[in-house]
């Protein structure tokens, strides 16, 4: 679709989004087994008959990742490996194990006048996925709309182009094996940004676009989008220990929230302190953490001489590094003051014996997912029991927090009756 | 707000929104008691010492209506009298005996670490409605948003622009008699369509916009939000009567749904008969509904002298008034095929003897509420079972469907460990 003006680019887009929602039809009613057979296709392909063709593929975009001088930490992410493909496959048959969200009745009941009510999980349709390098993600997000009973139409990143192809193409021929549609699962098939345009814009096409990337892509579609938009914002994660918390218990909680994958949406990033027990815990968590850089209030810079002052704009960076804002609060409600101001919806954590601060903690703190007692790094699809994810949302409607296989799905109503008309 | 510049609009807004955004914080942790108590006031000022003043200010409305050449119908659906304001407060009091949903925990489960999760319901936050004409929807949507905890900014149509305000001036000295604050429900406070574009760009501070109204109002909101939208389009709802339909149900079926409320979104728009039963059919039909105007393919107009030719538009038309588009389908696959093309995701109905053919109508038609053997005029949430509604959602994200006061709200996830953390 390169060098293409922009309204034939409008067309194609357009042309290809009808395509998967006619697609959508023939998969919303197409029977688990059908869908379960296609995944398990697609896994023996992928850490079988399809690798070498994948990792040519894939080879061609570290080169041209390296020739533009990627940073190395990126090229690796984008790198497949024979092992790394096994993984993938493994992902795909752990979602075959995870029952089907389609057809289930969650709402039965028989109305005065005899009919018969029911809500049932229906897929959403149309599928927008736009995202950025990991070429994994294309398999993942395939896999979960399959299993969902949804079509969907892939925008990967450019970085990724070569190997994305191929995936989709290697879930083509398993759709295609399967007797299913293969415009269930498409790619743009261009990273020109007007395509982008033309996809999240394809209204009554498209039924809703799921953003997964830096701030600035998430921005990019929330802004321009004409179609609906469940957002994967940044994850600003605080931890509050209370003047009555268990310190020890609050250092592992910090520690494992900060250290053990920084990188993650729901690591910690600001740690809020009591002043009742800032003078005992600073110094201490200073000495554990020692590999973290830390940004602290000007309590926190009295209490800890390696810390450097946090300015304004850190209490609202997700570092996504071994870095850590501090700041000491007066109470609870200092505490909810900060998350209130400076929180992202994300993931927001408490540490403290007393149950009634736990529960106000969790009434009034505005978060997909509040914790007592526990690690911030729990708010995750996996963590949370629903087996797999298509990202952790921020945004309240229809999906707040990890999004499983039920959050692909709407619900809708059914009624079943004998005649009967509105008195 | 009148004759201001563009910029100070927007920041007027954006303060308002703000206000509106601290109140909901507020409201989300407020009792169940106390939000009743402010709904009791409400209805108890509607219809006894606030009725005079709102009267007046209705009255300025209707003058004005008139003056300027307002239709007839629509000044009537401006209008309010006694008794109009009294029904409105028996619906305020209707939505104080539904149970409040704000902190039903509807997931709880402790998982093989130890860590006990739940997804609780919680209040969406800040939500705004943007309406055409009929003043009740003010005091409807601020009791809907007040008892499922949300803050809400009402910006309601020009000709109700007295009325309104004095609607919301009454709620919000129920808030306050009651020690809300009264910025939980507010109005725009000026119909200027710069403000409104404020208002549905307002990311970060408002959750969610829903449109009430016509297709231009909706289109127009849906084309320019930046925040998340939930649809309220047109109905262009089918009954098709099958070839083995019980002929006297299907009569009775199609007469109420076209001619019950013909201005109802749930209103049948599109009559598909299959070929197998139109010639008994479609005569005794044009005979037993003679006050609705038919328009019919040409095979109907073969068979009933009256109807006029349909044209390729009218399919797709939402007529709200005793027209009928009328088509011989060759059975089920063409009523399906019909119904994909120009169907308005809001209801659709069969008529069959044969549970076969219902439950493939069920599963392969795209629709909030579809139907077996019953009217469309079922799908609205006091009919379904819901108590109250605000509208009925053609979205597939978050709602589909009526929306009543659990889908004014999220699910969040709340977690409780004893120090737990990630392995």
């Amino acid at each position: 679709m390169q060098d293409v003006d922009q309204e034939q680019l409008v067309a194609e887009v357009r042309a290809l989004a009808q395509r998967a929602r006619d697609a959508s039809r023939v998969l919303a009613s197409a029977s688990t087994a059908q869908k379960d057979a296609v995944l398990l296709r697609v896994a023996a392909l992928l850490d079988g008959p399809a690798a070498d063709e994948i990792l040519a593929a894939n080879a061609k975009d570290i080169a041209a990742a390296e020739a533009a001088g990627l940073a190395p930490a990126l090229v690796d992410r984008l790198r497949l490996d024979a092992k790394r493909l096994a993984g993938v496959a493994d992902g795909v048959r752990a979602i075959v194990d995870l029952p089907d969200p389609v057809g289930d009745v969650v709402h039965d009941r028989t109305l005065s006048n005899g009919l018969r009510v029911q809500r049932v999980r229906a897929p959403l349709g149309v599928i927008g996925i736009v995202y950025e390098s990991r070429p994994n993600v294309t398999i993942d997000a395939a896999a979960l709309c399959l299993k969902s009973g949804n079509a969907v139409i892939l925008r990967g990143g450019k970085e990724a182009f070569e190997s994305n192809a191929a995936l989709a193409k290697l879930v083509g021929e398993a759709l295609r094996a399967e007797g299913l549609p293969e415009a269930a699962v498409s790619t743009l098939g261009t990273t020109d940004r007007r395509a982008t345009l033309a996809l999240i814009q394809a209204s009554g096409l498209v039924d809703v676009v799921i953003p997964r990337g830096g701030e600035g892509l998430i921005r990019f579609v929330t802004e321009n989008a004409k179609v609906p938009v469940i957002q994967h914002f940044k994850g600003v994660c605080h931890v509050y220990v209370a003047d009555d918390a268990d310190l020890d218990m609050a250092m592992a909680i910090v520690r494992n929230a900060k250290v053990q994958r920084p990188s993650a949406c729901n690591a910690l990033e600001t740690l809020l302190v009591d002043a009742a027990v800032a003078e005992r815990f600073l110094p201490a968590m200073a000495d554990a953490l020692s590999e973290v850089a830390l940004r602290g209030c000007e309590r926190t810079c009295a209490l800890v001489p390696r810390a450097t002052p946090a300015t304004e704009e850190d209490w609202d960076t997700e570092h996504l590094a071994l870095v850590l804002n501090v700041r000491v609060v007066e109470g609870l409600d200092a505490a909810l003051t900060h998350i209130a101001r400076h929180g992202s919806l994300h993931t927001e954590a408490i540490v403290t014996r007393d149950k009634a601060k736990g529960q106000r903690f969790v009434r009034e703190v505005d978060a997909s997912l509040v914790l007592v007692n526990a690690s911030t790094r729990f708010n995750d699809g996996y963590q949370l029991g629903l087996g797999a994810e298509m990202g952790i949302s921020t945004s309240k409607l229809h999906a707040y927090g990890p999004m499983g296989l039920e959050e692909l799905c709407t619900l809708r109503w059914v009624a079943h009756g004998e005649g009967q008309i509105r008195k």
